[in-house]
């Protein structure tokens, strides 16, 4: 089984370290495609690969994972991005949102059909959310 | 002619008043469905009705536009949604980005072949890029 992990790049410190936790847990589910995302040292200006590269890299990544966990706390453009083509291509997905950070979720994620949202507090509750989002 | 309008709705007030400018600025070429954005009384929680509703609304517009233009300065799972949709739907997607904010764009966004990326400075500078874009 294969996992597509999505999280802001430049979420800052706090969500970097949430990110090694969850990708950490999602191993148990199967191969976690984008463990880079949780690596700790990506700049604020991500990976230094030519974007058309990255983006080749990504979306190759996401037609072949067979489900996309994003963590949506921190505004993305390129995680609503992959969380829209998930959709087209229907891939099972689940967003990730911790509501303490006093941030409203977009509405046409939170809004989707095809998108599982659980809100969290901490990496101990992921472990029983993922647990339920596998087994449906 | 039908243009989407997108911006990161809690872009702050900075974006806002350029959202104000550019939606002016494009009402020359065509319709704008999507006016709300620049609205100046949208909270940072955004618009307050249901989820759903809002997601569904938004998708119809999209899929009726002939063009989506998107300010990118500001992350946004929302607009990064919204450009990734139109890439799947085949709509003609320009992306404003004011390179002065110190942030990266999204290689998702900008290594993505099917969207027209420009820099610019200020307002001033969106009509030049907008002829370009809409009469080539």
């Amino acid at each position: 089984m294969k996992i597509y992990f999505a999280g802001a790049i430049r979420g800052g410190p706090e969500d970097a370290t949430l990110y090694l936790e969850i990708v950490k847990v999602l191993r148990a589910y199967g191969e976690v495609l984008t463990e880079h995302v949780a690596a700790a040292d990506l700049s604020v200006f991500g990976e230094s690969e030519d974007d058309r590269w990255i983006h080749d890299r990504d979306l190759a990544w996401l037609r072949e994972a067979d489900y996309l966990v994003a963590e949506v706390t921190s505004p993305s453009l390129g995680v609503g991005f992959e969380i829209a083509k998930a959709t087209e291509w229907g891939k099972r997905t689940l967003c990730l949102f911790r509501p303490s950070a006093g941030r409203a979720l977009s509405a046409l994620i939170a809004g989707s059909e095809q998108v599982t949202v659980s809100e969290y507090h901490s990496a101990t509750d992921v472990k029983e959310i993922l647990d339920q989002f596998f087994s449906d």
